[in-house]
């Protein structure tokens, strides 16, 4: 019998500590001190089960949720695996019964340092939460060290070495507003994506293995409102000058550098599916919002990220972040745009499907719409204000997009398997609330105005109504510091209700 | 008085030599004694003037040949100024009054170091040429050492000191046999051509210039025989499902990694036209052809690069060259295959064409089909082959491609401004076939024959034929060597032609 065995990366940090559930002998968990004492008062260590000689889980982890789709020994590499999608992706495919490794080169971390702000949720180092989901769930998740855009012989080493039947391809700058931000992020942006696709795909071609790529594009690949009727998944139907009938990959009208690159993506999806038969599919999904998934939820140190920053913050996360501190939602111009919209757990949920059901090799590229529903911005600052007491602040839109949108999406690929979508239920409102608010000591308050702009004129527009309405950012500066007051007062009361309301009658400026 | 002053890169040769035909004072020219005795006995050379103090060359220069289009003062950069297309175009503007930096980072000629396969035609190093161009025309080039895809802020701060009314952009690896030829260069092209975009686009925004961008795209990025009709300029009308009239960018068909990076450039342009309000002009160009122009002509040392090995040999130019020297012209597949073909003379005349009607910034970007004509491949072998006698030889197709296309391109852009282009006119071909001739010594034969393949089964066939026709390649070879030895013989009589047949004799077989 041999014992769980840890990711490389987290290897230096060998600490002998946790036993097996089974034969209480120790093993090798990475984990220090603190991870032991949580893990020890958590349910799931109980779970604790080491592998068996020849690397397969004890009893147990046979079964797989996907379906009729045996996952058992099947081994995924997912991409960008430590990412605000990728993290609970990994989780629910190891649920699933994959064999997962992640890839990353932990830059969504780095930009953190960059933008100097972190995460709502405090989130666990990748050794560390690696571990936990090992020791809790008996599944070995490893991971991979490695920029996949740069370190080319690295990845087509670790594809030869694993033979993977499947690669989620999540490793990419991922956030409108920052491949906005400047010269540096633009093309920071298009390098580390178009060159890590170009990585995927050529090192696939190379190894000879039969691959089937899953790639995470967007919406806004479409454009909003240029499909002249619903968004179908991929391709549209047209009528050429000639008469004849022909289906066309949709044309590309991304809204952003980031769009831009995922409209690159997609072109090269194109070429590596007719060049060279590649099987490939691509999700083009709305925006996420929520945070944790059930696996997430089975240990602290399983947290997912929680973005609320105006430069990673998904709107429909910022509003509740927003709502949860007690400052105005900023709603960008009249709110009229449409976006659509998908939770984080659903997300999981379609790549688990999407694995489940590859394209023939030879097929054009499948695309998908990965999303749940759609929603017009104000409508959901309306819903979030009405919910929470929260007040509703118009800006100037730092994004040069339409002011106004109708956006009807079909989803019907992914419901044709069977999905049936989470969707803005109040409970899950409340959840995200919940987080914020327990996490909210750990707002920075000044990133959540916007600092990313789409060029001069709305640079222009957005810094001049700075000036022109103190009163207004004066309104939510108070309206911040009266929350943020009241935040310390209550800690400082220690639960003593009446001590409460003595310090604030105290601070009242009223006699 | 001031003398002509050399680019930065050829300083370092500076010899005192030349005297200006006006002043008759010792210019410092970098040249070395080769150039030197070249130049005096070149008729061109009397023709070396001073600048004045202020940089204005004196008198004769004021002039342009854009039209109404005036040039002078206006700077232009030349990205990729090196190359086959761009150092022609950068004489060509230079002559229109236009001040030209040519920024390179010498890549192809580094290419050809990897390929170990030189141009045909000898060709001076950059500062040498140069150095000529600016003595001969009394105009100044000067050039920028730079990696235009990773060296951003070296191009900004170029851009800001020199206010360039336009860049041209050549900087892209120009070839898609290479870009197929192995996982290395497949990355190297998409890395180097877009990051190469992004940088020129990014800038160009950063600056806050107002900068025309020319590109040179390709007709490849259509596809051949997908516009269901003749192939419209950039642009097709199409009728989407819901009965609406739309004008979409051509959708993109490319036939490989080469022909995707421009798909990939032209998506870029799209957006930042939009986003930015950025002047673009788009040029989608035919399979060029030919070696000189008129003012590569006018000195040995301008002489263009002549590519013939069959990565980097376009296929006319191959053929030319191949009927040279008595090699059988090899057509892929059946030589159904219809291409747009346009001279490199014609390259550079809707160069400045398009430099002297930019479109108005808010203007979708301008595309041109920069073609002159189009034949199918097996009419142009077989005409090459009346004209010279020249067996023709069908190989496999290295290509992933069709096997016969029609193609029906509209030029009416170019057309309407004036361009009337040259077409296949025997004393072209005869002109191109005496340069062929005149350096067939430089050839290396082993590198005409395909060595990259699009993919798997394309290079399993072409192997297997390999090895099946060996008769053929005998044939072939046969061809070559007795080619071979005839040019060695030829040149050991010294022009003595008794003395030639003996020799003749006394290697043939027969007795």
């Amino acid at each position: 019998m041999t014992f769980v065995t840890l990711p490389l990366c987290a290897s230096r940090s060998v600490v002998p500590s946790l036993k097996c559930a089974a034969c209480r002998r120790g093993s090798r968990l990475g984990l220090g001190g603190r991870l032991r004492s949580k893990l020890r008062s958590s349910p799931g260590s109980s779970s604790l089960r080491c592998l068996q000689p020849n690397g397969t889980p004890s009893a147990g982890h046979q079964g797989n949720k996907a379906g009729n789709v045996n996952t058992f020994g099947k081994t995924v590499l997912v991409l960008g695996g430590d990412g605000f999608c990728g993290w609970p992706t990994a989780l629910h495919l190891s649920d699933l019964g994959y064999s997962v490794v992640i890839v990353d080169n932990l830059s969504r971390r780095k930009i953190d340092i960059e933008l100097e702000c972190e995460s709502l949720t405090p989130i666990a180092a990748p050794s560390e939460r690696i571990a936990v989901w090992n020791a809790l769930s008996d599944r070995e998740i490893r991971f991979e060290f490695m920029d996949v855009a740069h370190e080319y012989w690295h990845l087509l080493e670790l594809i030869k070495r694993e033979q993977p039947c499947a690669i989620v391809h999540f490793a990419e700058q991922r956030a409108a507003p920052y491949s906005m931000k400047g010269s540096r992020q633009k093309r920071y942006t298009v390098d580390n994506n178009v060159n890590g696709t170009m990585s995927v795909l050529t090192a696939v071609v190379e190894s000879n293995l039969d691959i089937h790529v899953v790639h995470l594009g967007t919406m806004g690949v479409y454009g909003y409102g240029s499909s002249g009727g619903k968004i179908p998944e991929g391709y549209l139907d047209v009528v050429l000058p000639s008469g004849e009938r022909r289906s066309i990959l949709h044309p590309a009208y991304p809204g952003s550098v980031y769009h831009a690159s995922k409209c690159l993506d997609a072109l090269l999806f194109q070429f590596f599916a007719r060049n060279d038969g590649l099987r490939i599919t691509d999700l083009h999904q709305g925006v996420v919002w929520g945070t944790f998934t059930q696996n997430t939820m089975r240990h602290e140190l399983l947290m997912n990220r929680y973005d609320y920053d105006s430069d990673y913050g998904t709107v429909l996360n910022r509003f509740l972040m927003q709502a949860a501190c007690g400052l105005p939602l900023t709603v960008y111009g009249s709110g009229g745009q449409t976006r659509a919209f998908i939770h984080i757990s659903d997300t999981c949920k379609c790549i688990a499907l999407a694995l489940a059901n590859p394209p023939n090799r030879g097929d054009r590229v499948k695309i998908y719409n990965q999303v749940a529903e759609t929603h017009r911005v104000r409508d959901l600052a309306a819903l979030v204000a009405r919910k929470t007491g929260a007040s509703v602040h118009q800006i100037p839109n730092p994004r040069n997009e339409a002011s106004e949108n109708e956006l009807d999406v079909s989803n019907q690929n992914f419901r044709s398997l069977g999905w049936d979508p989470v969707t803005l239920e109040e409970s899950l409102l409340e959840e995200v609330v919940g987080v914020a608010e327990r996490y909210r000591h750990r707002i920075r308050r000044d990133k959540v105005m916007p600092s990313s702009f789409w060029n001069r004129e709305r640079e222009e527009a957005c810094r001049a109504n700075a000036t022109n309405s103190s009163d207004a950012l004066a309104e939510i500066s108070a309206a911040a510091s009266s929350e943020w007051r009241d935040e310390v007062l209550k800690q400082l009361a220690n639960g003593d209700d009446k001590k409460l309301e003595r310090m604030r009658s105290a601070l009242r400026d009223e006699p």
